[in-house]
């Protein structure tokens, strides 16, 4: 009789269990064995600040099947036919006699686990930023369920009001709605000069940060956090220009591969952090696979050689089958990531994916954007919501790089069309193309994403001549002589206006009489609420013989700075 | 001074209005005519139905800017800059001397109008079903805002309570969603044996029907309409079999492209109707474009051949910019059209893309499908909804042919995916790798899409063996000596069943333990709520050495037939 093929997992958390899971259903006689530090598996960590808002109030569920069976040691012998050891730590791994060591973290005791394949899925762990303070009560990382449950007791318990967030990061904004929705006062402290600066442009991320703050969140950008200040409970969070009075601090600047174990084992592992994989997920050592958190990524664009650290539970499930397949025999290699990432901030959904624009310059500097924003719905249909997308395209090939929506309209479909096209390499012809469902509930007869694509094309084609919010404000703030005009209806106007002294005013439909009206000498920058008519007036002006016409895009919609608005 | 380009539009719906305004965004001189017989131009038909159900109620919304301007010919001129005449009808092309005959239907005169390039957008009709009756008062076609007025109208003043819908397709599911919410009585007739026959495969429209059914709808299939009954006004609808009392009947049995014009012109049309175009919008006489539901498209997938007839305002809203690019000397050549519908049926979401089964078989029969069933979130966020999804793919080279989305869950995300990835040729290996959006608020780590193609690539690499809901039913029905297997919790088991003398339940937790009490000797398929842990009892029991096991897909989820359910 053959000897079962020997598999040790270790890290239970995502990519462990799935891969175990996988694994048992392929090779039915393999013994596999998967190591826990912790005492929970297989639970749910993206759950954690939802659990704090309030969403759902079980914190188990996190860690139960979706008809509540319990997600641990027995469940995984039973249903999946393999070992669960909880509460025990792997010390080490010797490749040459192909063992690991692991000490049982309750008794002391040590072991070596032998195994004829080892599978890494020993995740991250959160940055402690390198500030005073960390170790008083109060503090948080969000990272693990038991995190989620003392906090929310403790702000139960002892009536916690003013809450400072460390970081506006993914976790960070998820928890300062978290907390908000709570009914705590909320901080936002952040060391960039704008929210989610690894993921967003700065235009789009102040968009996002005027929503937090309509929200009653305290956005705090470009203050370096210096400590936590108190005796024994954190009483305040002191930054390089003042000191913010907290009950309770949250930190979530980030996260960091546990990838040590992999390192000291000597295998390959990126200079900046997380253990490199092959398509197949084996690491230099082709008996020792790493999936989920604790490792770097390729990119799903051929021409990208980057390697990326991108933990996500998404990535972390596709690692666990593309692992149990190859070690099965089956070769189901991984494409990598298309850095696609999503995040609800109250009632708005902002994502991306590919590069930002400020990502694709530093790569090539020929690119072309375009920000547009516009409704996702007939008018007619009561959920019919406002969105806003920026494009970034290659303008040598016309390839898509990247995507990025923000707003309250449904973003979610757009990105992940994007992200879609971005993995076949699409020009942005393509997607001015793309045969995407339509009917009044569902979107536009035009979908925002081809919209936004219309609107780079007509860009490369020179029929749209348009400038970012941000080029305008600059403008504006600078003293420019330009003259902005406003094409929307009186009553528009009457509701909210640029707050500019230049703002002149014609609706489109009077434009083609009252053209004349307008200098030539100037600059004119045309703009409305969404992008649509400071494009027509643009092109309006144009055939009356102006030529230093533009329009900003986007529009008031868009527009990330103050407006004035009637009561 | 150069004679200004003159072009001439007939037709002032859809595609019309699009190709004239972006002409003279992109041709500032040109002289555009835009013609159409009715009174009425540029509103959203598609809108109808949700003014019927009152999801809006001002219809005028229909024809007007989002920001309340009336699209009219006053609106065209001063905005858009072109000329547009209603109530004016074109009668025939003149294609030497390069004229539209044009008839003012006021006035009876008669004139003829140069073109440089012409445009026919004359759009589709409604069928009218060869049967007696058509002539009847309270006989609706749903196509102009007046047709909705006034059903509106005379439910409202004449009390009207019992309807019936002639035809299940889209516009007669949505109309039987808006006149149920509305309080009327529905009965949904249908020739074919299933509602949506051009659209979805057998099993994905009965398990819409069974929706409809829950939701009130009374659904007759399998009849032939022979006539409606009544002296004046409508009382019934008289099949094949039965008569349906009716004090209003609406008729949806598809719709017919306008190509008289044109055929009439020598333009070549598609043998089943539809004038033929090339990827610039041009007919066979390249100074005359068409575009819009009175063309026929060809599909994005390059291998099909095929012509086809798809009316949908997003594909007309694309020609209209093709041509007006075209005739502006751009290039954007159209791609066409890859099968792309979706469909509202009060709680489910209803869409297909590419081809179905059926269709799939027809061109090859080498193909292999799966049907999954799941959760599009995280059981622990409240959204959280089934969805089914269904996939057919080519086995020889794994590359995907179509999907079909149903069920209350976010379908039109995965939709839409779905036909980005069919537009490049997506392999189903690929759909597994996507990098889509991961936050629990928009989607399961895992998503819905990419877990179809991983029980697709099961099927194809020989690991999961299952059958459709619909095999099994037949092999429930005929008799065989099978044995059902249920792998849910004894809790699931209580709420509900699959009525069937040859169930046994055994929980998946306990199959390991208790496969002895199975016989060797019959055919096991098993099954649970979704398609998991159906898959997994077929893995569990090959381990214990059964050959003769599998599952049937989608669990009791998808199941399109009776369930037992406690009360």
């Amino acid at each position: 009789m053959e000897t079962p093929l020997r598999v040790v997992v270790i890290g239970g958390v995502a990519c462990g269990p799935k891969t175990a899971c996988r694994l048992k259903r392929l090779l039915l006689d393999a013994e596999v064995t998967m190591i826990e530090r912790g005492s929970l598996v297989s639970y749910g960590a993206c759950g954690l600040p939802y659990y704090v808002e309030g969403v759902f109030s079980d914190l188990e569920m996190l860690s139960r099947t979706p008809v509540g069976i319990p997600r641990d040691a027995d469940f995984f012998r039973k249903v999946k036919g393999f070992k669960t050891l909880t509460g025990v730590e792997a010390l080490r791994i010797d490749r040459r006699q192909k063992t690991v060591r692991v000490k049982h973290l309750t008794t002391g005791a040590e072991e070596d686990l032998p195994y004829d394949k080892l599978v890494l899925s020993t995740g991250s762990r959160p940055l402690r930023p390198p500030i005073s303070g960390l170790e008083l009560d109060r503090v948080w990382f969000m990272r693990h369920p038991e995190d989620a449950r003392s906090l929310v007791k403790r702000v139960e318990e002892e009536g916690l009001r003013r809450a400072v967030v460390i970081g506006a990061g993914y976790i960070g904004i998820e928890m300062a709605e978290a907390l908000i929705q709570r009914g705590l006062e909320v901080s936002l402290v952040e060391m960039a000069d704008q929210i989610m600066p690894q993921f967003l442009d700065y235009e789009i991320a102040a968009l996002s940060a005027k929503h937090l703050r309509q929200k009653g969140v305290r956005v705090i950008l470009g203050e370096r956090v210096l400590g936590l200040e108190g005796e024994s409970k954190v009483t305040g969070v002191r930054t390089d220009r003042q000191s913010v009075p907290a009950d309770l601090v949250v930190i979530g600047v980030g996260v960091q591969p546990n990838e040590e174990l992999a390192r000291e084992a000597g295998l390959q592992c990126a200079p900046r952090g997380g253990i490199v994989i092959n398509s197949h997920c084996q690491t230099s050592d082709p008996d020792i696979y790493a999936g989920g958190d604790c490792v770097v990524n390729r990119s799903t664009d051929p021409a990208c050689r980057d390697l990326l650290f991108f933990p996500l539970g998404s990535t972390a499930n596709k690692h666990g089958r593309v692992i149990a397949d190859h070690i099965a025999g089956i070769s189901s290699p991984f494409a990598g990531v298309s850095g696609t990432a999503i995040c609800k901030a109250f009632d708005y959904n902002i994502g991306r994916t590919g590069l930002t624009e400020k990502q694709a310059r530093e790569k090539d500097p020929d690119i072309v954007t375009a920000i547009w924003s516009g409704p996702t719905h007939p008018h007619y249909i009561p959920h019919n919501r406002p969105l806003v997308i920026k494009m970034v395209a290659s303008r040598r090939d016309r390839k898509l790089l990247g995507v990025q929506v923000v707003g309250p309209g449904e973003a979610a479909k757009r990105l992940d069309v994007a992200a879609t096209a971005l993995f076949f390499q699409a020009g942005v012809d393509q997607i001015a193309n793309l045969d995407l469902g339509y009917a009044p509930p569902y979107s536009s007869p035009l979908d925002p994403l081809a919209a936004a694509a219309h609107l780079l094309l007509n860009k490369m084609n020179g029929i749209a001549r348009s400038i970012s919010p941000l080029e305008a404000k600059e403008r504006m703030d600078r003293g420019d002589d330009i003259l902005l005009l406003d094409a929307r209806t009186p009553q528009e106007f009457q509701k909210m206006r640029l707050p500019h002294e230049k703002v002149v005013h014609i609706p489109l439909g009077a434009l083609r009489e009252r053209a004349n009206e307008l200098p030539r000498d100037k600059d004119i920058i045309a703009f409305c609420m969404l992008s649509m008519r400071g494009y027509e007036a643009q092109r309006i002006l144009n055939a009356a013989g102006f030529d230093r016409v533009w329009f900003f895009e986007g529009g008031l919609v868009a527009w990330p700075f103050e407006v004035w608005t009637a009561i």
